[in-house]
C-alpha cells in the first residue's frame, strides 16, 4: 500500500522522459515511480508506433515493479501528456486520507486466449489482487486502468480469434473491462462471460482498458482512496452516458467543488454509439471508410472534457467496451483538497 | 426583404431532400426557400463529393433565386442535417421584431482571383447589397455564411496561384471572410487586404465561410434582425477564442436563457490553433498527415458544441481564417422566443 | 443477344457524363448503352459518394434496361474514367465472331440476405439466365461483372448480420461471385456454399464483384466471345496469382499479341493477400489503421497493370475474394483485332 | 575507401535489429556496419513515428561513423525491411573491382536553413568529400542516399519558412537532391539555387533524398563502384521518366543480366506526377485529402517494381523532388555478379 502523487507533464514527443526531472523536486526519483499512464499522438489504433516508442523511451528507466500505459490518439484538441503515478509516503499534515495506488501484471495472454474469457479472468484476479494488497474494499475503488495486447497479424495461427487487428483491439478492450467489473463486484463472474459473448449490458464504471502492439501481458492500475493514507489527492467518478453528456461532467466537477477541490486531472473513456445515433440523431463514426470510430470519439470526447477542464491535458481513451453504458464511457476525476477540516468529508 | 423561418432536419444521406416535404405543413413548399444550408458527411476537403452529391440533388428542385451552402465533415457526434431557410411573410402576432435574410450571389471567381483581392472585393460587394436590401444597418447582422470555390487540379494554368487544393481552400475562405468584415464595417478594405497577405489581426465575428469543389461562384446568406419582420426568431453572436471556450458559448446559451429563448441552431466557426497549441498546450492537429487539421477541429468543437446544444445536428464548419479570433471562431445561436411583452427586449 | 463496342473514356469528375457524346460518332445513341462501368475517385469503400454521384448523373440517361457498375478508387496512377458497352448489331466484315455482353439485375438483396446463400443464388440465376440468353456456353465467357449493395447503418434490425459496412462490403463481394462461379460451373453450389462460410478453396477466375451503398439490387454485367456477332472485339481471362504476378500479365499480353490484337482495356481484380505476406514477405496492407486494405491493393496491382498497358485507365477494383485465388485477382483483357484472317483463330 | 557487402533483412517490426545476427555469418560485426538504410511501416509523413522508433532501436548498437536512414511507408506490397552496408576488406578473387560506400553528416540544419541554398551546400560538400575519400570520380557513383530534417511545429520561430510540416518535407528533399546534382557535376550549383527557386528542370538521376522529424542534421551515403575493391557486387542506374516507366525498369534489368548479374535490391524514388496528369491521363493523388501523394506514389511505383522483382523488399521512396525527371524518378539496381571473366566488362 501506498500513497501517491500525481503529476500530469505536458511531452514534446512520444518519448520525451523529461517529466522525470521533475520527480526531484519532490524529493522522488524514478524509482519510487508506480505508473506512467501517457497519452500519445499516434492513431491510436493498431499501426501506432507512437505508443511502442514511448515504452521504448520510458520502460528502461523504470524500476521493473512498475507499469507503463500509453494509449494513443490525441485528436482534435487533446494534448500529449503524461501522467506520473509516484509513491508518496508521506503523511501530509491535515488530511486524514488520501489516495492510494498498486500496480500489476497478468501472465502473457496467448493469442486464443485474447478477448477471450481467459483474459477477463487473468485481469480480475490481478485487480482484486491489487485491491487486496492495498487494504481496501471495491466500493472505495475510483478508476482500474489495463493495458492489454491485441492481435497483430504474427498472432494468426490455427489457435487464433479469426479477426483483424483493429476489431481485437475492442475484444481485448472488453474482456479487461469485464474483468475489472467482476473484481470490482459489479457484476457477476457469469454475466460477465455473457456479456463478453455479446450482452452489452454489464459494464464498469470505473474502467479504462486500452489495447495496444506494444506489449503481451496486461498491466494494470488499480486508483483507490484509503484512509491508511493522508495526502491531498481524492478523486469522484461516474459515467458518461454518451458522448455529449455534460451533464454527468458538471456533476462530477459539482462534487470536486463542493468539497473545495482543484481539479487535477479527468480520465475518460470514448466510443462511437453502437446504434449509429446519439440521442436520436445520426452520427458517421461507423460509416467513415477513412477515420477509425475510436479516433472520432476521441476527438468529440476530448473536445467536450478539454473545454470542461480548461486545457487538452485530459486523458480520453478510446474504445469504451464494457466501460460505461453503451455509447458512453466511464469517467474518473482526480483533484487536490486543501489541508483542512472538510477533507474529513467523504470522498 | 423577408421574414423568415428556420427548419432545421436530419438527412439520411446527401441527397436526402425529404426536409422539403416538412414546408407543406407550415404552408410553404420549395419556390418560398431562400437557402439550404446543410451539413454532409464526407472529409470537408478537396475531394468531398458527398458536398457535390447533395448539390446535385438540392438544385433541381430550388428556385434559382435560392442558393445552397453545403459544408462537408460531419466528425464525431456531428450529425448530418439541413437547414432551411425559408421565406416567412406573415406577421407573426405578439412580435416586435424577428429575423429576416437576403441571399445572393458572386458572378463567377476565376482561378487567378481566387484567395485574392478581388474575390474579397466580390463578396463585399454582394454583403453590402443584401444588407442594403433587407433594409437593416450592419449592426443588425448575426451571420454571414459564404460558400465558395477552391483551386481544382483544372484551375491550374500560368495565371493560377501556386498552391494545392486544400490550401486553397483556406485562402478561398480567407478571403471571403475578409469581404464579410469589410461590408459589415468590421474594418477597412485597407486592413483586410493586408490581412489576406498574412496579418492575422482582423477578422469578422458574424462571418462563416466555407469552400468547395461544388461550385464556381459565391453563395451568400445574411441572417440579420429586422422590426420590419415579426416572427418567433432571434439571434445572438459572437466569438469563441479558442476551440476550447465553454464560457463564451454558455454566456451566449445565458443571453439566450435571459430572453427566453429557446435554442434552435448553432451556427460556428472552428480551426486548429495555428500557434500549435491551445493555452499553452501543444496540439498534434497541424502535425497529423493522416487526418487534416479541419477535420480535427470539427470534431472537437463539434463534440463541445453538440454536448452544450443537447443534440449534434450544430453546424460546424472548419477552417476559420478572419472568421474570430485566431485558433477560434465565430458563433451564432439562433432561437425562438414566445409571443409575450419579453420579445421587446433587444436582440 | 447483341454484339458490343466498348469505348474507354476519361472522366474529369465523378458526375461527368460527357463520354455519352462520343456515342453519336459511332452511329449509336444513349439508348443503344448496355453497360457504363466506371472507376471513380472517391475512397472505394463505405462512405464513397463518388459513386453515388456518379450514379446520380448516369441513370437518368439511360434506358432502364441498362447497368451502371461504379468501383471506387483511383489510387495511385489509376485513372478516373468510364468503360461504355454499347450495342453494336453490325456485322463487321471479315470478322467470324466478336464480343456479346448482356445485363441484368436481382430483385432487391435484404439486409438479412446480404452475403449470404440467397445472395449467391440471386447473381448465380441472372448469370445463368444473361449466359442463356446470349446464346453462349459458360466456356465462352471472359467476364462477369457484378456490383452489389453493403450493409449501411440504416441496414441494422434484428434479422441484420452482425457486422460493420466495411466487412459487409467483402461479405456481399464473397456472395456475388461464388454465385458467379457456380453460374459458370467453376464449382458446385455446394462448394459454393461451404466457400462462403470460410473455405477459401473456391473461386471464379472471371468474376468481378464490388459493393457500394448506391444501389439495393445487384447490377450484373456477362461479357463473351459469340460466333452469331461479328465485330472486332477480343477478350483473355486468367488469373493472377498475386499481387506481384507480372508472369501471368506479360502472358495474357502476349496472347493478345499472337491474335495480333491492340489492348484496349484491361478488368482486374486486386486483394491484400490474407495471409500477410507476399511471396514470404510481410506486407502491411492488414495492420495500417489509416488506410484499408483496399485501397493499398488497389493502387499496388494499378501501378503494376497502368505499367503493362501504358496507361493509367484500367478498370482495377479492390477486394477479390473469391475472385481468383487468395491474394490475387481475375484479369480480362479486352483487345481488338484487324479484319483479317487470322480472326478465324480461337480467342 | 571500403569496399561493402549489401544485406536486405526482412524485418518483423520497426525495432527489429535481428539482421544484426546475420553479420557474424559473414565474420562481421555491428561495428563494421556503414549503414542501415531501412523501409519502415509509417506513413511516412511528418507524425511517422515507425521511422523514431526505428532509430531509437538502432543507434545504440551502432558505431557513431555510421548512419541510419529510414524511409517511412511500405504502402501496398512493399515490404519492410533493412539494407545493410557493411565494410567488407576482403579481395574477393576473380574479381576486378567492386561496390564501395562511404557515409558522412552534415551539421546540425537550422529551421531558417531548411529548404534553402544553405542546405543545399552543406549536403553538396558532404557529398563531394565522400566521393573524394572513396578515390572515386563522380561518374563512378550509382547512388546517393540523404535522409535530411524537416520543419517540426518546434521548428517555428521569426526566422522559420513559413509552410507547413509536409510540406517542409518536400523542400527538404529538394535542397538535398540538388546539392547532390551538384557535388556529382549534373548541375552547376547557380542552376541548382535556380531550380531550388522553382525551376524543375534541373535533377539528379542518383539522388535518392528522404526527410523525417527523427534528425536534425542531414545522412548521406555514397555508392559507388572501384577497381580498388574486389567484390561481386554491381550497381546500374538511371530514371523512371513516369511512375508507369516499366521500359526503363526493363532495360535496366537487361543490363543486369547482360553482365550475368543477380538482383539484389532495387532502390527507386517516386511521385504524383505534379501536373495531375500520367502520360496524359488525369491521376487524382494530388486532390485526394485522406491520403498525401507520397503514400499513393510508393504504392503504385512499388507494386511495379515489387512485380519486376518478384518480392516487395524494395527500397521505394515517396517524394522525388530533382530525384529524376518530374513525375519520375531516380532508380538504381545492385546486383552480384559471379567470380567469372565477365566481371571485367564495365559496370
Amino acid at each position: 500500500m501506498s500513497g501517491v502523487s500525481l503529476t500530469v507533464a505536458p511531452t514534446s514527443s512520444p518519448d520525451d522522459t523529461a517529466a522525470l526531472s521533475t520527480l526531484t523536486a519532490q524529493g522522488a526519483s524514478a524509482a519510487d515511480v508506480l505508473a506512467v499512464i501517457g497519452k500519445t499522438e499516434g492513431n491510436g489504433c493498431v499501426n501506432d508506433f507512437s505508443r511502442t516508442l514511448a515504452a521504448a523511451a520510458w520502460d528502461p528507466l523504470l524500476p521493473d515493479s512498475s507499469v507503463t500505459i500509453f494509449s494513443g490518439g490525441t485528436e482534435g484538441v487533446l494534448s500529449p501528456h503524461t501522467n506520473l503515478l509516484v509513491r508518496d509516503p508521506t503523511d501530509h499534515p491535515g488530511h486524514d486520507r488520501g489516495l492510494v495506488a498498486a500496480v500489476g501484471r497478468t501472465r502473457a495472454v496467448a493469442s486464443r486466449e485474447l478477448g477471450r474469457p481467459t483474459q477477463l479472468t487473468l485481469v480480475a484476479e490481478v485487480v482484486r489482487t491489487l485491491v487486496s494488497n492495498l487494504g481496501v474494499t471495491s466500493d472505495d475503488v475510483h478508476l482500474v486502468l489495463v493495458k492489454c495486447p491485441l492481435l497483430g497479424p504474427a498472432s494468426n495461427g490455427p489457435d487464433a480469434p479469426h479477426e483483424d487487428g483493429y476489431e481485437s483491439m475492442a475484444r481485448s478492450r472488453a474482456a479487461s473491462s469485464l474483468g475489472i467489473a467482476v473484481a470490482l463486484d459489479e457484476c457477476t463472474e457469469a454475466d460477465a462471460i455473457n456479456a463478453l459473448n455479446g450482452q452489452d449490458t454489464v459494464w464498469s464504471s470505473r474502467a479504462s482498458a486500452s489495447s495496444g502492439a506494444e506489449l503481451n501481458d496486461c498491466h494494470v492500475v488499480v486508483l483507490a482512496t484509503s484512509t491508511a493514507a493522508r495526502n491531498p489527492l481524492r478523486a469522484v467518478h461516474g459515467v458518461m452516458r454518451d458522448a455529449i453528456d455534460l451533464p454527468a461532467v458538471t456533476a462530477l466537477l459539482d462534487q470536486v467543488h463542493a468539497q473545495g477541490g482543484t481539479l487535477l486531472q479527468i480520465f475518460a473513456k470514448a466510443e462511437a454509439d453502437p446504434t449509429g445515433t446519439v440521442r436520436g440523431h445520426r452520427h458517421t463514426m461507423l460509416t467513415d471508410s477513412d477515420l477509425n470510430p475510436t479516433r472520432h470519439a476521441r476527438a468529440a470526447v476530448g473536445g467536450l472534457l478539454a473545454a470542461a477542464r480548461g486545457n487538452g491535458a485530459v486523458y480520453v481513451s478510446g474504445g469504451a467496451e464494457h466501460q460505461g453504458p453503451p455509447g458512453g464511457g466511464s469517467i474518473t476525476l482526480v483533484f487536490t483538497v486543501a489541508a483542512t477540516a472538510a477533507n474529513n468529508a467523504q470522498s
